[in-house]
This record gives C-alpha cells, sequence and structure tokens, in this order.
C-alpha cells in the first residue's frame, strides 16, 4: 500500500536531514548550491540552515577563496569535530575502533589483533570499551557523540542488533548491541549491522559507487559475506540476514563448508580454500597468508597460479550469479577478495562473459573499494549517522542530555 | 541523496494515489476506515473523494449492509466498467488478453495458443491487437482505457521497453512497446514487463503474498524466470534486467542452456531437462507436457519419479541460493513450477535445509500463486494501473482526450 503523504512537520524533518546529509557526504556547500541541489527556495534553505546552526550540527562561514565579484554566498560546512560517532569493526582477525566526526572525519583511530580461537565476548568487548574511553577523554569539550555503530562478520538481527551467527568469529546468538550499549553507557543507540552490508553503504556514500543504485559489494574476511544495494537501498531481506551470498552453492557437492553445506562460495574461495590449494595451509592465516599467495604467484610460483586461478574461476562463477539475479552497474572486491580479483581479473571476467545474459552485463563494471581496508569501519560510522541525519533536531537534543556530551 | 520534503502538490497528488491504490488492491472501504488506514483526517478524505468521484474513478454509496444504529459512513468504491486498462501476457505456448477493471475486476479475456516455431513479430501483435479491437467495442459507453500493460518472456530494457532478448519466443531487441502503441493507437501508454517480474507484483498485490516485503516468485514456462521483491521493491536492476534467476549456474559443467553457459537452473529445471529425464522428450510439448510427467510419477511410474527427483533437487538448491542472498519471507513457484514444485517438494524442502543459514529461512514459507495461471496477466494489468494510481486526476484528464474513450 502506498502511505499518505507527509505532515509538515515530517518535511521539515526530511529537509533538515536532506540538507544535513548533504553536506555530511558532500562536504561544504554553499547556500546557493544547497538551493539548487534540494530544489528548495532561498528562504526556506536559510531557515534550515539557521536551525542546524543553532543546534551545533553546521556552521556557516564565508567561502575561503573568493572567485566572482559580488556577494559570495555563505558556505554550510558540518562541525566535525563537535559531533561525533564511535564505529566498531569486528573482523576475524582484527578489531578496529575509531571516533569519526560528522562529514565523515575520522578524529581518532585504534587497532589490534583478534587472536583466534574459541569465542569469548570479553575478548571482544573489553578492547573496545577500553578504545573508546581512551578515544572520549581526548575529544574535543562541549563535543557531543551522536551514536555508536559496529560492523561485525556474521548474521545480525534487523530487529534488535543480536548477532545471530559468526561461524568464523565463532559466536551465536550475541546480544552484542545490548552488550555494547551498557558497558559503553554513552545514552545513545548502538546500532549492529553486517560487516558486508556496512562495506556496501560506505562505498556507496563515499566510495567507488557514488551514485550507483545498482551495486554488489563482496567481503573477504576468513569467510566470504555480501552486501547488495539494490535500487538504492540496502538488500536487508525478512529478518535482516540477505546478502549472505558466501553461502551460495557454486560448486554442487564441493569442497565442505562450515555452514555444513558443499560448495558454497565461502568454501570455494575463502582463506582455507585459497591457502590449501596452494599447499600453504597451516603456515600462516589472515590477510597476509592470502597476499603472500598473490605475491607469489606474481612471481611465478606455478602451485600459487593455479590455486588462484581455480580460485579465480568459481569467484567469478559466483559473481556472475550475482550480475545474473541483481543486474548491478557495479561490483565491488572487498577485504581479502581485493586480492584475489586483482591477481585473477582474467578469470573472473572469463566467467563473467560466459555466464551472464548480454544485456545484464552491457553496464557493468568490476572494481576495489576507494576506501580501502576502512571500508567497513567507514560503514559502520555511516549507520551511526544514520539517525541524526534522518531527525538531526531530535537525536541532538536526546544525546546532549546523556553523560558523553561536555566530555 | 535524501530527498527534500514534497510540495503541497505532490502531497495531494500522494494522497490522491493512496486512497485510489486502497480502493483499487483493497475493494469498497467506508470513509471512516479510510481515514484509519490513511492516517488523514475526515475533510481530507472527503475533500480527496470528492475530486476522485468527479474524474469518475469512484463512487460513494450507501453500504449494502447497515449493521449498527446510527448513520452509515459512506463507502468508497472503484469505478471498475468505466476505468479500465488492457492486459496482454505473451507467453512462450500461449496468448492472452484482457480487459481489466480499476479494482481488478476482469471484464474480458481472450486466449489462443502461440505454435512454436520461427519468431515473427506480427505473429505476436496481430492476435493481440484483434483481441484488443474486439473487447474494446464491447466496453461500455463513455468507459476509458487508462493504459496498456504487457508482460513477455524475456528481458525487457526498464527506459523504453524494448524487448532485449526472449530466448525461448526467439526475439532479441523487438521494440515491443513501441509496436503495440502504435498498432492499437489508444492514446495511452504501453508499458512493458518481465512476465516473472509482473507475477512478483501480483502475487505481492493481490495474491498468496500481500504484506509481504521480502519475496521471490519463480515463473517456469519453458524456461526459467523469477521476480524479487526486496524492501517492498521490485528488483529492477540497473537496467532492467535483474531478477534473472534462470541463469543462475546451479550445476557448474551441467547441462548446456541456451544461453551459452552451461548448468543454468533453467537448464537443470526447465521443461526440457524434466522431458529428457523422463525419456518424454520430443512427444509432447507445453504444460501439459510436464503435467503428464508429474501425474505419471503420481502414479507410481519410476523413470517420471527419478525424472521429478532430479529436477526438484536442483530446484530446491537454486532455491537454497535465492533464500541466502535474498532472505525472502516467501518463494512462490508459479507457471510450470508450480506442478514441479508440488510433484518434488519433499526434494526442495531438502536442499533448503541443507544449504540454507538457519536464520534465513526460519520464517520462511514455500508457497504456489493464488492466482493461478493468471499470475503474469494480472502483474501485467497492474503494471498498467501504475500510472492512474501515481497521478490519478492527470492520467485521466489525458486518458479522456484520446481515441478509446466514450466507446
Amino acid at each position: 500500500m502506498m502511505r499518505a503523504g507527509p505532515s509538515q512537520d515530517e518535511i521539515r524533518r526530511q529537509n533538515l536531514g536532506a540538507l544535513l546529509r548533504h553536506v555530511h557526504l558532500g562536504g561544504p556547500t554553499s547556500r546557493a548550491e544547497l538551493t539548487n541541489l534540494l530544489g528548495l527556495n532561498r528562504s526556506t534553505i536559510m531557515a534550515l540552515t539557521a536551525d542546524l546552526t543553532a543546534a551545533g550540527l553546521v556552521r556557516e562561514e564565508l567561502p575561503r577563496e573568493k572567485r566572482r565579484a559580488g556577494r559570495p554566498s555563505l558556505v554550510v560546512r558540518p562541525e566535525s569535530s563537535m559531533v561525533y560517532v564511535m564505529a566498531f569493526d569486528i573482523g576475524v582477525d582484527r578489531l578496529v575502533a575509531a571516533r569519526v566526526g560528522l562529514g565523515g572525519v575520522v578524529l581518532d583511530r585504534r587497532e589490534t589483533v583478534r587472536p583466534r580461537g574459541p569465542f569469548v565476548l570479553e575478548d571482544l568487548v573489553g578492547p573496545l570499551v577500553a578504545y573508546s574511553r581512551q578515544m572520549l577523554g581526548r575529544a574535543r569539550r562541549g563535543a557531543v557523540c551522536v551514536g555508536v555503530g559496529v560492523a561485525v562478520s556474521g548474521g545480525v538481527r534487523n530487529t534488535d542488533g543480536m548477532v545471530r551467527y559468526s561461524p568464523n568469529i565463532g559466536a551465536t546468538d550475541v546480544p552484542l548491541g545490548a552488550v555494547l550499549g551498557e558497558r559503553l553507557a554513552l545514552g545513545v543507540p548502538v546500532v549492529v549491522g553486517n560487516d558486508a552490508n556496512l562495506g556496501a553503504l560506505a562505498e556507496q556514500a563515499r566510495g567507488v559507487a557514488v551514485n550507483c543504485r545498482d551495486l554488489v559489494y563482496l567481503h573477504g574476511d576468513v569467510g566470504v559475506g555480501g552486501g547488495v544495494i539494490a535500487s538504492g537501498r540496502l538488500l536487508g531481506g525478512h529478518g535482516g540476514y540477505g546478502g549472505e551470498i558466501g553461502h551460495m552453492v557454486v560448486n554442487a557437492g564441493g569442497r565442505s563448508c562450515g555452514c555444513g553445506s558443499r560448495g558454497c562460495l565461502e568454501s570455494e574461495v575463502g582463506e582455507r580454500a585459497l591457502l590449501e590449494a596452494a599447499g600453504r595451509f597451516g603456515s600462516q592465516t589472515g590477510r597476509d597468508a592470502v597476499r603472500s599467495v598473490v605475491d607469489a604467484a606474481d612471481r611465478g610460483d606455478v602451485l600459487a597460479q593455479e590455486a588462484l586461478n581455480r580460485v579465480g574461476d568459481w569467484l567469478g562463477l559466483g559473481v556472475a550469479n550475482l550480475v545474473n539475479i541483481f543486474n548491478p552497474e557495479i561490483v565491488i572486491f572487498g577485504g581479502t577478495l581485493r586480492e584475489i580479483y586483482l591477481g585473477a581479473a582474467a578469470q573472473v571476467r572469463s566467467r563473467i562473459t560466459t555466464d551472464v545474459i548480454g544485456a545484464a552485463r552491457e553496464a557493468l563494471r568490476l572494481r576495489t573499494p576507494l576506501l580501502g581496508d576502512d571500508t567497513t569501519l567507514v560503514g559502520a560510522a555511516e549507520l551511526a549517522f544514520d539517525q541524526v541525519l534522518a531527525d538531526p533536531l531530535d537525536t541532538l537534543s536526546r544525546a546532549g542530555e546523556s553523560p558523553a556530551s561536555g566530555g
């Protein structure tokens, strides 16, 4: 059913959000440009800017360079050092925490290795909380934390941020958002998302897929995750588990997978598949191990080349399926799949040519993330900013009452 | 980027559309219910209803049954016999045309067998145009045709309705919408869509998936097509070719497919795969041939049972992949896949249990279409109604000027 039209209050909230989102993603923008971009008249833009300025979310200043004669249009700039979020990225092998200012400025950042082994919740939560305290202590006086976003390698329930499964971290049904919320005690929401989904959002917001409405992001960690944006919106699925493309079967009856099935994309192109095929399983793990296979192939190591070709062929088949299904404008290879794609692009492209309906691939581009290894972290920050962009004044007034403000 | 809030004109248009869509899909509705459902106040509902009544799109009348004391709320009813669309369904083996009134009432319907053989455009367009003339001649005096919708087994470009490919019909780059528009000369837009996409929309609008926001519809004709609705919206893809799940490879290196690849879902579960496995290829074709294999399996024919089990197993693997990817609430088996699913549900369910991440299947339902063999035809009608529901008054005023009115 179509929704009825919005009320005046909703429209004002939408307009405030649209303006703030614009300067958050696009950077400092003159009032004149905002008038054009948002299709609103000058007096509305002035009123909206005044509201956001009074709330401390933006400030207006004269442009740094004066290019033309006449009175210059004031530039609206996000208050990056005064309004920020905490972003966490929980990978299989590393934990990253960052304090990110409005406008996407990384103000502070901490990272540590996560040792593999049995899952212990405190091993995740402890370091993240400690990093947060350190970074909060270094925030400017009066700066306000408006949210916390967490990227995690696993399936996250959309209703409450429960991590339902994360086979490569070893977590099942962990109420990560609730636990972090309690421990951090910042009085702001803690929002948890699947890392590959957040990678897709980040590359669309600030990366290689700006303005793309249909994209597939593949994220290689130890396993393989996926984030899909279709018609401009993240594919969430009914419960939030959409985009689980690592468990698409590409090789029926193939290698056994941690999920219990066989021949999943993850079991054919994940870290273990590559290392075993290259005869290197057991000696080294993680990104460095994957990189060393790609480097060895590059230097002419035949076993490494064969391993990379084999993995690249299955990766290509998986991507071909996704291109038939989604007809995306762009497919992005992130995490360890970045290295694999760069080393086996010929295999990937060949499979796409063979297996994809012509019309579905005519506008297709294959890319690596513009945001590099920080794609999922940036996505976590954007997830945390979502609330303030949806309802700027309300979110800020709540956050202002919290213990995190006035640092 | 978020769009700025809508203008007063846009809001009125949205509200008119929302009200009309409600009575179009939900049937006659009292003003009191509309007030609740749309979240608008009574005077707004009265004004919107008055506008739609003046335009001849709805009428108000006393409810047929008076249940309570007091003044009854007037019921708003779509003008089904006065406002209608033409809907065409172009399958591999049949052509269907219908005149469908606002509210989804099939007012008139014609169907013919489409013989297989080389593609000749006139063999499609001729019968459809002839049927349209017959049905238009029987419309009530003053009734207005507001659109034409076409469902076709093939890939349709979203910008202009060009049929880019339709291997099973034999068409490549056929400007079907433009040709039909010219020949029909109704002065209303002719909108063309992929049949499986329209099947998905129809089952969501009026079928087994009402209120579902995440669903997958699989359509078996000779080949296999798919329509996906994710977060309430049809998965279109960048060029309009999204949902081409018949060419997802499920059996790498398997049976060769008309698309040039091997082991596609279509080549493993399409008509030919089933008939060959059952030793019946060449004697019979089409829906009846598929049904006869399923019937034979049901009567204990071992070869037919093995064929059905084999096809059901690959179908299950394909569906499992789609459930991992989309986390849908419901998967619908339409066209010839309805029979195959009903005959091999155990194989399909078994694959889903083995191959789908637990969380992604916990709310999953498998269903057959409520609209039966008319799913894609109903979808074509809904496609044609879309424009009038998006902007009721403008569309009607244009259609009223056309030669189709005043019948």
